[in-house]
Order: structure tokens, then C-alpha cells, then sequence
């Protein structure tokens, strides 16, 4: 596999980043996962959009124009010979010396990375995460931002209990997101409602698209609320995927519901 | 600048890390600053013993023994020649494929990176952080992980309100820390607190050897607190600092108290 560091491809597990790498110290910087079909990456204006705005909020200095994306995007999919992907997008502040201050000006480090699609995953099993809630009270809430740790000994609290993901709530107890994804709920009143970003919900790319059609409303929504829903999804820049089971309970009579099914389907041939 | 990187010494600013390294992917690791005078390590068995609990919360694999971190601190001080030294000890997760979950087994990270040890700074003006809380409800708030950008963040908007740190309160508004220390309080009582790691608080090295040796204790904080306080003073594995200015309010006279800064000498001195 051939990554696109800075421009330049790269051999996947040869040395590559400068071992003072603030994205390495101190997980400082952002990421995207964009899905590429036949060879054209979905959603990049949102991916985009959402990039700068947690550029402005870290102050992380972007290439200038909006053809920088798709451009690297292009030239790394052909070095690979790739059609479909998860093409990951990683910036970080780049080099810095010991402290917490940003170098001024920052050169960051600009990197994709390209993986296979992941086959279907079917109906997934949440656990809530007990060990730790979600901070709505950080900018990073609102950010996709290498500081991802939270999310992943949230993951392994779920693998442990044989379960694929774990449902976050945050510090006031509400339902925030997944460890991976935002969640859907359709409610008894049959109004389908995803959590604000005010309760720790990252805006992810496909469910800004479900906002912005309208199809969805933003609505807190509680651990109880999930349990008694009619359905429950997941989505995320890959796909959607219906809640079947949240700590052993199942969601509705156990079977994905009829859109969370249609909308996953419509995912996969997307 | 020589580092160790897995054993291995290598010249700063070239490339090291391989770009899967979970520590730059995911922020999935731990960090522990070192400080060496006259060639040896300061604190090492508080420095070890805080990176074996956090190894412990994120079960990441560290080498056997104990000798294996003081004969790596021996070699890269003697490479570089130098004798007294900021130490940056990092230890990510290692390279992992796309996803949440390490695999398993996982091959850990090790860099050591020397720095000269900083100059003294003199007595702190902090601000108290708005745009953040620190998440005393994730198990990361008692572990030096490499998901640092919540304190980058905030030392950020310290330095434009011109202040040298930012005071963090947690989500219920108590005082946990600065951005890089902990925080000691001597009272109109007279007695010497710290807030308590349940706060927010790092379990600094400094703080523990304090604690030990029993001269303080530990006691929730308000920000009120600060601001009617005797003295204030900022400990971390460097150095003591007083802190004398909070929110553009003075604490006692404005100048450093007595304790602060006796324990700042003692510290320079050390």
C-alpha cells in the first residue's frame, strides 16, 4: 500500500513522520474517513467543510483553495490501483518542540491513507459505556480531532462484553453518539431524532446530509429513550447500520427496522 | 538532538514513526516528562509507577522489569553528552490497521526524547479556561495520555488573554489543574491543599511525593478559593512556580508566598 504523506507516496510501514509529530506528542490534529466509490470520494464538500471548521477551532493552518483534496485523494487512489475505499485523511499541527504552544507559523502534517472498503456489517449490539461520559463541555465535542482515546477504551469496555460498539452518554447522562458513529432513533410518535452537537454528538457527515434533507430533527435523547424505541441506526462517513441490542435489551422486537434496513441497504449501493 | 526510538538511536527531525503509529492515528498512548540533573533521572519510580497504572487503564504492554526505562535514559543522555535534562519518555499502542480496537498482541512505541532543562520562569498569571472543562468522568483524567489537545487548546487561550497558563475547572466547576500542573492552595487556615484526583487532577509526580510526605492534602477547590488564597503555587515534574495573578485578580498581595517560594528554589535547586 502507498500513502500520501505531504504530497509525497510512501511506502505503508516505512518511517515516514518526524518523531516530534504534534499529531504523535500530543494527539494534536484532525482526521476524516471518506468513502470512496469507484474511485470518486462521497460527501467531500461536507468532509471538507467539517475539516475547516475544526481547523479554525484548533487554528491549524489548511492548504489554501478546495482543490488540494481532491486532487491528493486522485493521485494516491491511482498509486494504489483503487476503485473503493475508506481513505483516511489525517492533519496534524506537524513538527514541534517540547511545550503546549503551537510553532508560528505550524507546518502540518497532511496525510491519506487508503484502505479497503469493510464488507457489510449487518445489525450491530451496543453496550453504554460505563467507564467513561462524553465531554460536551470541550470544543473537541464538536471536532474530529486525533485526541481519540476516550473512543477507544470506550470500544474495548464494549469488546469486552462481546458487544460491537458502545453507546456514549455524556456528563449530564444523555445519549452523545457511538464510538465510531451518530445514532438515529425513531421514537414512538414514528419521528425519527438524532442527538444535538450540543450533547456531544460529533457532526458527522451523513447525518449533517439527513439533517439537511429534512428527514431528521436534532432532539436529547436518553439511555431510556433508546430502549423503547421503535428503531435505532448508526451511521457514519461508511455506512448505516441498524441497533438491534443496547445492553442485552433488544430495540423494538430485536430486528432492524424498515429504514434503518432501507438506509443501510441504500448505503452499501451508494 | 539524538532520540531512542525502540532502542535504537536516531537523529532528530528525521523520519522514525511509521504513519499507522497509534499514537499520532488514534492519540493512544501515554507520556511521562522527565526531570535529570547530573545525569540522573529525578522521581523514576513515581515516573514508573504512574506509567505502569496508566499502561494498566489503556493495557498497554510495557517491557518487562524495571531497569529497562534508567539504562534507556543512561544511553540517550550519554549520546547526546548531556547531563541535566527535560526527558520526554513516550509510549504509544504501536502500529495498528484502520480501526478502534489495538491488535492484539500490540508492540509499543518507546521514544525518549531529551531536551535542555528550561531556564526558571518565575511567579504564573493564569487564566481560568473558558472554552473548555476537563472531563473528571473519563478514566483519561488520571492518566498522561498522548490526547493531550484539550490542554492544548486551553493553553492557547491563555496565551491570548497574555497569561502564562489556564486554571481548568472540571464539569461540575472545581478546580483540577493547569494545563501542565497541579495546583497547591495554602488557605486562610494555613493549611495546604490539592484537589483531589476524583477532581480532575492529574496524579502528578510531584503532587505524590508531596502528598507522601504528608505537607498537603487533598480537598475539593472552587475558583473562589483561588482568589482568597494566602498563596497559590503550580507544581509539576520541572519545576515550583507561584502563581500570583488569576483572572487579572491578585492572589494575597500579588507577590509570591513564603512555601511557594521556598519549594520553587528547592525545585531549581534539585
Amino acid at each position: 500500500m502507498k500513502l500520501m504523506l505531504n504530497g509525497q507516496l510512501v511506502d505503508s510501514g516505512a518511517p515516514a513522520l518526524q518523531a516530534h509529530d504534534r499529531g504523535f506528542t500530543l494527539g494534536d490534529g484532525l482526521f476524516e474517513t471518506i468513502k470512496i466509490r469507484h474511485g470518486h470520494p462521497l460527501r467531500l464538500d461536507l468532509h471538507l467543510a467539517r475539516l475547516q471548521q475544526g481547523a479554525a477551532i484548533l487554528r491549524l493552518p489548511l492548504p489554501p483553495g478546495e482543490d488540494w483534496l481532491g486532487r491528493a485523494i486522485h493521485d494516491v487512489l491511482q498509486a494504489n490501483n483503487m476503485h473503493d475505499a475508506a481513505l483516511r485523511l489525517t492533519v496534524s499541527r506537524g513538527p514541534g518542540q517540547r511545550g503546549l504552544l503551537p510553532p508560528d507559523p505550524s507546518t502540518p502534517t497532511i496525510l491519506l491513507t487508503p484502505a479497503p472498503l469493510p464488507p457489510p456489517l449487518g445489525p450491530a449490539r451496543a453496550v453504554t459505556a460505563r467507564n467513561m461520559r462524553r465531554n460536551q463541555m470541550s470544543p473537541l465535542s464538536r471536532v474530529k480531532a486525533l485526541s481519540y482515546l476516550d473512543n477507544v477504551l470506550a470500544r474495548m469496555e464494549a469488546q469486552d462484553q462481546g458487544a460491537d460498539d458502545a453507546v456514549l452518554l455524556n456528563t449530564l447522562g444523555r445519549v452523545a453518539e457511538t464510538t465510531i458513529a451518530n445514532i438515529f432513533v425513531v421514537g414512538n410518535d414514528g419521528i425519527l431524532v438524532t442527538p444535538p452537537v450540543a450533547d456531544g454528538a460529533l457532526p458527522g457527515v451523513r447525518r449533517a446530509e439527513m439533517l439537511r434533507s429534512m428527514v431528521a430533527i436534532e432532539r436529547s435523547i436518553s439511555r431510556e429513550d433508546l430502549l423503547t424505541a421503535r428503531e435505532v441506526f448508526l451511521t457514519n462517513a461508511l455506512s448505516v447500520r441498524p441497533l438491534i441490542i443496547i445492553d442485552g435489551h433488544m430495540v423494538g422486537d430485536g430486528q432492524p427496522g424498515p429504514l434503518g434496513r432501507r438506509l443501510s441497504q441504500e448505503a452499501e449501493n451508494e
